[in-house]
């Protein structure tokens, strides 16, 4: 089973590689851009079939592993 | 507009971070991890009320800047 753990820092925490991203993108000549946010992507693939039980695992992983929850949220989302 | 970009790695490209999530989460005693990919997210919000404007801006930001297409694929989602 496929789940996907979206990643972001929270918001009014400063985002460095995001004020990063803006600032190049206004050297290409992106213009109009007001603001960035990076985060990170982690897509799981579980050994269950069972829809519940890897949301469950997932959520347990972001909260011990992937996601400092101090200063980053997350979002679990099962695939399939 | 905010409009969020998912950039991953290719199938087949190796995916360093990602096995390193893995090992770490089979260290903590998840062992029913078949594998994982790790990628970004970039969140942008423009400044443009048009939603096929935004989206066809956010993919010629992917191309020029966001994902290094020879190894990355990209997938753009206005999220409004």
């Amino acid at each position: 089973m496929k789940v996907r753990v979206d990643v972001m820092l929270k918001a009014g925490v400063l985002d460095p590689q995001g004020e990063a991203v803006r600032h190049a993108l206004g050297s290409l000549g992106f213009g109009n851009v007001n603001g960035v946010r990076q985060g990170k992507v982690i897509e799981l693939d579980l050994d269950t079939e069972d829809a519940a039980a890897a949301e469950a695992e997932a959520t347990e992983m972001a909260e011990k592993l992937l996601a400092n929850t101090v200063i980053e949220s997350y979002a679990v989302k099962v695939l399939g």
